[in-house]
């Protein structure tokens, strides 16, 4: 199961909406065949595997096969997985997690039971559910699962007051930062980091093939169709804003008018349409304005902080803009993880409701 | 050596400005004596061991004595531990580190070495130079080892700005806290938090028998000597202030006053005031006006901060009120160390100069 979830991982950046798969097939004791999920709309990872496989045997009766997610027993975009299991004569199917998918949901399980195939679902649950979270978490709310991610001074400032303070962190929390944008469909900022940092919002330092959508919260009338992000080709970019702009002519751009409430836009609504665009995960990079909104109406189920070992005195921090600010337990955030890297602390927070 | 560091910690809080010292004898790959220095003024942790092995042995005749800091060779308030070793014909000796105290500083050895003993220096040498870095520090730089301290949200505020925020971390933090102070011979705090927090600064939560002495560096003119520090019998109080104030009549308390220039008290003026007086290492905790004048005026030797799972949005930050912020690399924080506890996560950076 750690092979099919290694190979699932190789799909990153290609496969969403779809989620990570990978497969293993395995007889006496020997894999025969691997395949993964590469691309979305192409062949699921158990018809690659099972594909593989058979160029080194004759037949794969007896055989046991093992996949991180429940094999699908519909017709999407490809034929049920479930059926070729099944005519392949495999005899043990090891499955990591059920597919929430209303389509699937256990189907796919009880279809390969019902002939008469051994099935242990559950192997390295935790794990396989890990690696799909964001699919998961999008399927079941229909909105993308969203992570916050700032990167500050030990003193919590994202920024000097004067904003000449970029690289806060060093170049290796850098290429974990780009690591952790290629987990995500798309990358989300508003229009005031737009333009202070004039960011790529790309993977160049760990992934260089990946290139997530961007979405861009625009509270001005104005926007600069020069800035960086916008010359990165072949990915969407999202722009919501009160404001209708002309993107006459501009490959890729998309903008849709949102009325704001109370002074504020509903994020909410933001994210229902988007997940209709295919996007299951987004990384929201700031800055104070964004992420205070973020965090005001609770839309958030995970923070990345980056903390570099440098104090600023005073600055921009990163929920300047809250306007509840309480110590009060509203927000139940459990430290997940954290490590170093040289002399910055990366942590990670849950949102535990 | 790993015994004999462990041995020395019992000394916390009663040997200083005396160093940790812990001492073990064997013979036979058998231990068969065990010391560490109690109290200041009291024997050293070898006169111990030698003491405890003879208790079970005639004769230390060919023994081997373990200490983690170089045995003395001069007649302080003890004879030298030195003649003592050579008069019990113990035959090697194993130092973890040299004591740069002149008095001593390489001396004890060389009078062990003259005698025929085997000398082995440097065993675990970086742990028992750690064990007594305070004491190190303040013999040669005649000013105690100062450590900054903070507890703070992730978003890096100390306190709310109404400072209706006690306890940001949690009770397991604040013993690790407590067992920090334990580590210093005084903690220092501003007249402000004294005045905000009203702290008892003792060490309740975990070695409840250390109470280090508190230095008060006072900005104005009353001072509220009904505050809980005051009440905390058997330690000194040092009161730094540029004001005369009547403390007659009032048991432990030191009152010294002290011109500000520019503004500013010289911090080095009083650290080198409090040497005198027998103190190797302070803890600083606070509040952000203290913080910012022990960074600004560089002198500082560690950092510990404490980030509980909390976003306040705004409040008081660590070091508010520095003059110069700045991302420029003026100071060189090293990460040393982190570890979490519960859902804090406690980091310690070292100033690297």
């Amino acid at each position: 199961m750690n092979e099919c979830i290694n190979l699932a991982v190789k799909g990153i950046g290609k496969v969403s909406p779809n989620p990570l798969v990978g497969s293993v097939i395995v007889r006496n004791n020997r894999i025969i065949g691997k395949g993964y999920h590469k691309e979305f709309g192409k062949e699921h990872a158990e018809v690659i595997a099972v594909r593989d496989a058979k160029r080194h045997v004759h037949s794969l009766k007896g055989a046991s096969l093992y996949v991180n997610l429940e094999p699908c027993c519909h017709t999407g975009k490809t034929p049920p997985c479930a059926d070729l299991i099944i005519k392949e004569g495999i005899t043990a199917v090891f499955v990591g997690t059920k597919d929430l998918n209303p389509l699937v949901n256990g189907k796919g399980l009880r279809k390969l039971k019902n002939a008469g195939i051994k099935v242990t679902e559950g192997v390295l649950r935790d794990n396989c559910r890990e690696l799909n979270k964001a699919f998961f978490y999008a399927s079941l709310h229909k909105r993308p699962f969203v992570t916050l991610k700032f990167a500050q001074s030990i003193d919590g400032f994202i920024a000097l007051n004067n904003f000449k303070s970029k690289w806060i962190t060093d170049i290796n929390t850098r290429k974990i930062a780009h690591n952790i944008r290629a987990f995500h469909d798309a990358v989300l900022i508003g229009s005031n980091t737009l333009r202070k940092d004039n960011p790529h919002l790309d993977c160049r330092l760990s992934q260089k093939s990946i290139k997530p959508d961007v979405i861009l919260l625009v509270g001005k009338t104005n926007l600069d169709f020069n800035a960086r992000l916008f010359k990165i080709p072949d990915r969407n970019v999202f722009i919501y804003s009160p404001y209708a702009m002309d993107i006459q002519g501009k490959n890729n751009l998309h903008l849709k008018v949102i009325k704001p409430f109370n002074g504020r836009i509903s994020l909410k609504k933001i994210l229902n349409d988007i997940f209709k665009k295919g996007i299951n995960s987004i990384l929201v990079e700031g800055g104070s304005y964004t992420l205070s909104q973020f965090f005001e109406q609770n839309i958030f189920e995970e923070i990345y902080v980056m903390t570099a070992p440098k104090i600023f005195g005073k600055g921009i921090s990163p929920f300047a803009n809250l306007r509840i600010g309480s110590i009060q337990n509203r927000y139940n955030l459990i430290l997940q993880d954290f490590f170093s890297s040289g002399n910055d602390i990366i942590t990670n927070y849950k949102n535990y409701r």
